[in-house]
């Protein structure tokens, strides 16, 4: 496929080759997480498969952690795209109960959904960098800010609160459930009876009649 | 102090002997940290100070990581005798929503005063285990409980709330707040505002007049 190349110099070619070999290898990885969990995913079993060298997966990814980091990355970054710019109640559009709701149970999925890979991305000396970024407290320190100022909340502090409300939709992923409760197969029944709850605990907070 | 030794045959003798050890380890070790914080406390400087050897220091502890951990279990067990035991509205005898609120304080202040404690009693190799054993999920969820039973909350299902009230309370900590909010000196303003927010929370959902 190298062929026919136009003029664009070596760095911007090899650039696009780059970023092709990175989307070949991630939809390759997930893949194999699909077929068989994330256990068989190995450095040397990504590269046989992906038809690759071991030299490419290896400066791609740097380690087998680097692999579910590059993953997760590419599907935070899919899951900001549709809180953002997506269709509502996720998406912008819908009425601020209603995008609070449709917020935490989207991510409850996602945390359930992509759990295995976070685990396995973390290294060994890393801490707690699970569902880090913030995104959660930043995008309810918003939606909060805009219940604020349409009445349905009298709270002064709403920064401590988007971080009690962060903690409790992400917390139990991280803190609190067993390996076996974060299952990645099947809609596990522990995330609906935690999407439902977060669904009674933002209408408690945002005083729905 | 070993003279006059009754005859109860050597294991109960050198269990007091380490038991007393232990006392005294763990005393000293807590004015090192009260006087400079934890960077200072080592197996070395501990063992000096409290002119023990260091062999002594090593069998009761194994390692630097093992004092904070013995610290913190040992103030664990306090926190809970208190909770337990210890005089309302933090122990039994006050009301639900009170005890509820309480908890909530006294369980921030807590974890203010010992995350320097309990990011140091973490190994390389462990995760996420700071604020385990899930002490919140379980006085959180026996509230709840009886919050229920008295009308004040009309859940189903306490179990997924409990763990939501539990990671709303301690999961600041472990999970957003940057280490310099996690300061160890003084009444940390975050803190105190967490709190308040704990507290308006706890007032939501128990639907106080």
């Amino acid at each position: 496929m190298n062929a026919f190349r136009l003029p664009v110099g070596p760095p911007s070619a090899e650039r696009a080759d780059a970023a092709r070999n990175r989307e070949h290898l991630l939809k390759v990885a997930r893949e194999m997480i699909s077929e068989s969990g994330v256990r068989r995913l190995t450095m040397d079993a990504l590269a046989e498969r992906a038809q690759l060298g071991k030299g490419t997966v290896f400066r791609r990814f740097g380690s087998r952690a680097g692999i579910f980091a590059a993953l997760l990355d590419d599907a935070d970054r899919t899951f900001q795209q549709q809180v953002l710019y997506g269709p509502p109640p996720l998406g912008p559009g819908a009425d601020v109960t209603a995008r609070l709701v449709a917020y935490g149970r989207a991510r409850i999925e996602f945390l359930l959904e992509h759990h295995a890979i976070e685990r396995a991305a973390l290294d060994r000396n890393q801490q707690v960098t699970i569902a880090a970024g913030g995104m959660s407290t930043t995008h309810i320190r918003m939606l909060l800010g805009q219940a604020r100022r349409e009445g349905l909340l009298h709270t002064a502090d709403i920064d401590s609160l988007a971080m009690q409300l962060a903690a409790a939709l992400e917390g139990p992923f991280v803190m609190y459930l067993a390996p076996e409760e974060n299952a990645t197969a099947g809609p596990a029944r522990r995330a609906v009876a935690l999407a439902d709850s977060w669904e009674s605990l933002v209408e408690q907070v945002l005083k729905v009649q």
